[in-house]
C-alpha cells in the first residue's frame, strides 16, 4: 500500500533534494538512518518542519521522541531564538544527538533529555510547539496529558500519523487503534484545527484554539 | 491517475468533514461547486489555508484568482486583522463572492477586484500571503511579477501544483510546463524555502528568505 503516488513522491523528493540547505550534517544524518534502517522523518518533512517553525516563532519546542535528532535538526535551524527539548528513551541516541547538532553549531538551541517521553514532556509548560513522534502506542494517550501543556495557540505536529497507510485497514493492530483515536479526537474534539498532510507517512498538524 | 491513494484521501475527507466550522455558508459554496463543477480548492485545502492563515498572522493576503470567493472565505475567517484582496477577471464571480461574504458577516475583511489579476496584484505592496490559483500557463510569470511585492519573510501559497498528476508525464503541454517552471523556481532560486503538501491537487508553501 502507498500513502502518495510514487511518481508524485519521487517528483516531490527530486525537488526536495535540490533546495540548497546546509547539506553535510544533515547527508550524514541521513545515511546513517540508510545503514542502520533507523526510521527518520526525512528531508521531505524536516523542510515541512521547518517551514512551520519559521512561521510559529516558538519559545519553546519539545519533542516526544527524538531518535538522534534528526527532526530536531529541522526545528533547531528554523529557530530565532528558543530551544528545542529533545527526549529518547535512549542514552545512545541522545548521545549521537549531541554530537551531530555539536558539529552542526546547534547546542545553544537544544536541551537533551534521557527518559520515557510522557514523564519528561510533562515537566515543560506553554509548549509551543509539541512534536508526537514516540512509541506509537502512545499517541492517544500523548495528547491527552499533554494538550495542557502547550501554549493558547500552540501547535502539534505528530509523525506517522497514516501508519503506512494501516489506519485505512478495517482490521487494526493496538498501535494503528491508538493512531486512529489520535486523529480523530485532533479532529473532533472541538479544542484543534487539524489537517493531515500527505507527505512520507503521513503528518498531522493541529493548531490549538 | 491519482496523488494520494484513494482510501487514504477518504479518510483524511471523513475526518476534515467531522471538524466543526460554521457549515452553512461553507457548504452553500460546496454545493454550489458540485451544480456547476467549479475548480473550488476544496475542504481538506480550505482547512490548510486556515491554519496558515493562522500561523502567519498577515495584515494583507492577496488572491490571484478568487472565483466565488470560496479560498478567500477560509483566509477571511482566520483573519484577526487585516484583509483578503479578491481578483477574478469575471464580473458574475465577484458578485456571488461579495453575497457570500455579506451572509457570512466578512465583508469587512475583504476588498473585490475584477480584472487581470497580474496587472491588478501588482498595485499590493507588502503582501505577507500571495495565493496563486489563476490561469495556470500565468504561474511562472505570476511569482516573477510578484515576489519582490512580498513583504520580507512572506508566504506564497499556490494551487494545483501537481495538476492531476500531469507534472511526472514526460511529454507536458504548455500550462503543465508553466506550473513545472513555476514549482522548480519555488525550490530552486535560492529565495524561498518551499514544500508541496499533496493534498488534492497539490498545493505548494514558498517561505521567502
Amino acid at each position: 500500500m502507498f500513502i502518495v503516488s510514487p511518481d508524485i513522491e519521487r517528483y516531490i523528493q527530486n525537488l526536495t533534494e535540490s533546495m540548497s540547505f546546509d547539506n553535510d550534517i544533515l547527508l550524514q544524518m541521513e545515511d546513517y538512518a540508510k545503514q542502520i534502517n533507523f526510521p527518520i522523518v526525512g528531508r521531505q518533512v524536516g523542510v515541512l518542519l521547518y517551514i512551520f517553525t519559521k512561521l510559529k516563532k516558538p519559545k519553546l519546542v519539545v519533542e516526544m521522541g527524538s531518535g538522534y535528532g534528526y527532526s530536531a535538526y529541522w526545528f533547531a535551524k528554523a529557530l530565532d531564538d528558543g530551544k528545542v527539548v529533545l527526549i529518547d528513551f535512549q542514552q545512545k541516541n541522545i548521545d549521537m544527538a549531541k554530537q551531530y547538532f555539536e558539529k552542526a553549531g546547534l547546542l545553544d538551541k537544544a536541551e537533551f533529555r534521557v527518559g520515557d517521553a510522557l514523564e519528561i514532556a510533562k515537566e515543560y509548560k506553554n509548549i509551543d510547539i509539541l512534536f508526537l513522534d514516540l512509541e506509537k502506542i502512545k499517541y492517544f494517550e500523548a495528547i491527552k496529558v499533554m494538550e495542557e501543556n502547550l501554549s493558547k495557540d500552540g501547535l502539534v505536529i505528530a509523525d506517522n500519523v497514516l501508519w503506512y497507510g494501516n489506519v485505512v485497514l478495517e482490521e487494526t493492530d493496538r498501535k494503528t487503534k491508538a493512531i486512529k483515536d489520535f486523529n480523530e479526537y485532533m479532529f473532533r474534539s472541538g479544542k484543534f484545527v487539524s489537517q493531515i498532510v500527505p507527505l512520507r507517512d503521513g503528518v498531522l498538524i493541529g493548531l490549538r484554539i
